[in-house]
């Protein structure tokens, strides 16, 4: 029995989900392969991601493989109502709404987790969280599962260091065909999206300031020079920090970075990035971004409670006033900018992503009988996935590449040069 | 008696005037020379510009001077109905509801002139060209306008060269701080910031056509640059197509370019840039939009015709299947991207080219006595106003420049060297 | 007769003036149009630019247009003397060697003008300056000159200010498809070129301070940004500033400027940009350069002075350290760093630039018949010839544009839209 | 005994060395550890670089600490005989000179390896390659050595895989703060520095095409973006290709890329990328280049075969005329362009690559005692240096960073979130 807002919107949620189809030509290719094969028959995959059209295509394509398909979001503002109720309309148990409280959220998974899934896609990991920390019963029928971002891949990790995860994990978000693209082209262009929707300001010739230079920071940066701004960098990593430099941007200390920004973008996976003694410090207007994880990045929480004042100042903007006069305005409450003030990433990365998702899955589907990965439980998207989709991809944007020769391949590998 | 669409909507609208006033300094600080000096006071000002946040707030700026005011839009799509609706509530007087019918429209601006303004504001030529057209009796005691925009500036020459222009036109849109900004940092930010937010389709790795490559033109396409697409540009004047081929973009003639390209952006202010025998050439999948004045630069009511199918695809997204099977989308009907699909120009722009907007009304409203413009009916923004807006902007966002000294003066003059 | 460095050095001129032939297409189409129908024919032509290949092939079309050429260079570190010895042999006068004394350099632009010529090509004015002050009896029989650079034509403007200019003079410098071109992407990347090359250093991650942004300083600053560096601007307009602020740059005043800045780049046209107190504010190991026509924006007599060590740090870099033990290092002696540390402009650029100086000279040798201009002294390039090259230009590169349909050039001419 | 050219040139080179040891800071601090501590007190070091001012100052900073320097270069043309001079002035023994021919250059690494070196460092392998192949004898007592490039890694892992590596090697390229940052900030500018020195050609708006879209491509490839190219990226790996389109550039075969190419750059590490058939597709007064370790990339030997014509077209550009007419001009015969038509990369980088040299010699030496490596052959540049190479760099720039907190550091180990 599903639970979503409102299945009237399901129509508005249709017409999302086939507009992102026309543009997301792999996963496509792999669907019509999937409804040959059926490669899930039988199977039942529970699914934690943003809840909108791209993600409902994924879910339809495992579908289409013979999938009964159980669905959740992974945070509470980037669930779309309407994509959701499309699903349900379509057949699938879907446990989501948009806005859902904490506990809310969290029955939302539970209920998502609890029919004991044979496959369990995740991002963020909380999904798999609470599969083992409430329901270690089912984790040993888990043949395995996919998980889509850094967070949780650093989640995964962990857990495995410690001995405590139960089942294989394909780190989806590692291959090469997915964060490099997903992570830098895909969060630069749908940040800046989010944020010139939400406030309708200028970014030419403003000071922004990212917190972290991995690769969403480096999209993130990347895009904003793009959009003409003066771009300021924080790092913990002397590598990355130097890396920005000779990319153009200015590093400095969070502490310094606060008296200069106007626009503020944490990216970073950690917390406490922007704090009370950084909020005190800031101008008159600055405007306080996320697009790491987590909505911990900007203590947000503390924010509220030094706020003299605080009112709604535009959509998805809420404006806090400290007691030194100044206004600072917080986009979609520090979560996400990206997917909680806008549409996510551009429809094609997610085709690349959510390509070595299904294909991953499948791979899973089919490891199953032949227990091939053995005891291992981290388990790296094969390079033939990788490849497969960044060449497929190519086709259809109309590029061809050359191939190496018996003679290259062979001075490649000869060490006499 | 004004002409809105709901009164209810006011609080919505105050918010988003709020929002931009604290992002537009300069007109800010205009504002509260007015509020002392009243330079309008007595006058009656009709405007038709864009009637969102920022242009309402020029208007309370122009009250603010003890202007009386009388509102319009200047394109049914761009109209904000909860931003009218604050202007009401403020005291105003506006005719203008969004998505207008075309008569709708032209009674819109037919009963902001016919209460006899003072000086017009007017954006793109409508409103000017309906004073002379269906009230010339009304001209006489004009004592001049201001114009916003390429397009009308054009219309303006035509008119005077023609020798019917019957008041003198300030040309805000050639201020050097008005259109050097506004046209290209503004409308190339606000161009992608449309599209962006209405096709949630990436930009990086697209081939993107621009067609034009004066000040709109430059700044689409750099904005495109930024966000990774390869652009290639359409011109018929051989310096600025040669321009772009210096800037890094392929230029070609609109013939070859409809066959390559996935996104198009018109940006020339002439007609019949896309057109049926470009529609047929077009790949399945093609995006059209327009960033030109009027919303002839896509011949989409030919496409509508030859059209086998058609539907809404995504909300402002038209789709029209040819009958060679492939589907083309338009944005917004192919009406000004920025502004019918956005929120128009970021705000900081806006601040500028409305402080020129604001100071020129001024220049008017003195000039009425001391008649100082002689028969001249074409005006530039002098070249003061020009550089104290400059001054002004530099000075809000914490940048100081240089002088020069006396001797650098007399050596710049001297030819001895 | 001659005054050169070494005429043996000619074999080695030809292959230069060989190698740039082959990528200026424009000028060698003019010198076939010239070859058959001599315009030239029993006219002397005095010339002083630059004295490297590209001019030394200008030279030769004109003379292939039947001119009998009298040339010299107009700065005293451009002149190369295998290119002079290369003119000589091929029959020219030519007065010019490198590192000529001021006087030598006097002297050499003196025997070219004493001849008497028809037509004078000068680059920044010296020799206009000197006909007019030492032979004003000759300046009678001039039909005209060409000025080349922006220098050049703020001293006619101030000479015609003052009445004193005797002969027409075309501002080739403000021809769209010169100072558009050369200026920008010119210097753009010869002054990055020269830097680099006799430096060795790296330009990402450095604070690089550019002074003026004019056409000049936009094209130093964008290539700087296009190699990684920090850019930094300081100007006296207010508006260019704030371009350059909306460009992504920093701008401050050049007294802030020198404390944070690696490497200087002044591009103003005036003098004393970077002066005594500025000197004494630098850090150690700042690299300063010039790009503007004269060597009177940096200082480099006075910081001669307060220098209380010198010495040659590599070939073109001298190394002076102040009496705070911190050493700055000049280039070029302070001179233009594109020509007097380089080979100045890339070959295609001053293709367009001579080709219009070629096409202006040719007026000016028709229009002698006719006498066209009247008593007009400054002379603005034809829009006419402006656009043939461009358009040429763009025909050599393979770039086909669109033209105006009748329709579109009616739209844009009427008013009533 | 040395082999130089010309021991009067040592002044010249010194003060070459003398200049960039200014803008090394990171090395001369090492420099002043190891003058303290003398880590190579007694110790022999065969050392084969690209023997100019930046490698001369290596030497240097290695003899400071102790060590007995035999010195050659890595490539014919990158020999400067006057740095060659300046160190064996200095005191150290050097083989090598520029241009030297096939076998005085093996006979010149000859001499340097055969005294029986403790450490060895190389660039490209050619060194360790001789020491194996002819030397057998002599492996036993070498401690270990560092590999400087790409190429030189490629081989020492075929060689290991073979097991026929003799002692342990390690890899200094693939030091984050070495490759990321050499191969293509490095690469990236020094490439162009080469090519327009070279050619005086324009860049913008030209096509240029890069082989390879590895971080020397990536390097080579922004930086012709950065200076208004339009550039073509040819490749065999799927997931560098995408990138490749991503960031804007177009990708396609080499096959057609040739027929649009003006300027080429090869960046493989393979051979054959351009060669017969592909050289007959080229148009007239195309420019070839090649940035990888071997002139194999262009198929060199090949067009001096089938040429009908070759002529030195300038100073380091050989033109060859193929029987269809059209002239190819090759700059530096192919060799690494940036080297040996060029100063080789900027100073500042080679601090970076060469502090991780030094201290990873410093390492060698220590771990011969306490034996620290087991059997292992391939060794990694310890992160530990990695990332103090690049604190000390940040530090030098005058950039700071943050760090972790306590909190922080627990956060992104814990997977409960």
């Amino acid at each position: 029995m599903s639970q979503i807002r409102d299945i009237s919107l399901a129509d508005e949620g249709r017409k999302k989900i086939d507009w992102v189809s026309n543009y997301m030509p792999v996963l496509s290719g792999i669907r019509r392969d999937f409804e040959k094969n059926k490669p899930f028959a039988g199977r039942k995959i529970s699914l934690s991601i943003h809840l909108e059209a791209k993600t409902a295509y994924l879910c339809e394509t495992l579908a289409a493989g013979g999938a009964e398909m159980y669905v959740t979001g992974c945070n509470p503002l980037s669930t779309q109502d309407d994509v959701a109720s499309a699903l349900v309309k379509g057949g699938m148990t879907v446990h989501a709404w948009h806005d859902a409280k904490a506990d809310e959220y969290d029955e939302h998974i539970r209920q998502t987790v609890k029919i004991g899934p044979d496959i369990v896609i995740d991002d963020g990991g909380d999904l798999v969280g609470m599969l083992h920390n409430e329901f270690p019963e089912l984790c040993g029928q888990v043949i395995g599962g996919c998980e889509e971002t850094t967070t949780g891949v650093k989640r995964l990790i962990a857990m495995d260091g410690e001995g405590s995860l139960r089942f294989p994990m394909i780190l989806v978000n590692n291959a090469r065909s997915k964060h490099m693209f997903d992570n830098r082209y895909g969060t630069g262009q749908s940040v800046w999206d989010g944020i010139n929707r939400t406030t309708n300001l200028l970014v030419a010739g403003k000071n922004v300031v990212i917190s972290g230079y991995g690769w969403c920071g480096k999209g993130v940066a990347m895009r904003a020079k793009g959009l003409g701004a003066r771009v300021t960098v924080t790092e913990v990593d002397p590598i990355a920090a130097l890396e920005a430099v000779m990319d153009g941007f200015s590093v400095m200390p969070i502490a310094e970075a606060v008296e200069i920004g106007d626009i503020f973008v944490t990216t970073t996976g950690c917390r406490d990035i922007i704090t009370e003694k950084e909020f005190y410090k800031m101008k008159d207007g600055a405007v306080l971004s996320n697009a790491g994880h987590f909505d911990l990045e900007v203590d947000v929480k503390t924010l509220k409670k030094i706020a003299v004042e605080t009112k709604e100042q535009r959509r998805n903007i809420m404006g806090y006033r400290l007691n030194n006069g100044r206004w600072l305005s917080v986009l979609a409450e520090g979560r996400l900018v990206n997917i909680a003030a806008g549409d996510g990433h551009p429809t094609e990365i997610m085709d690349m992503s959510f390509a070595v998702q299904a294909l991953s899955a499948r791979l899973l589907a089919e490891g199953a009988a032949s227990n091939k990965f053995g005891s291992q439980k981290i388990i790296p998207v094969p390079v033939e996935i990788d490849q497969e989709v960044a060449l497929r991809k190519l086709n259809y944007m109309g590029c061809r590449i050359d191939s190496l020769s018996e003679a290259q391949k062979k001075y490649l590998e000869s060490w006499k040069g």
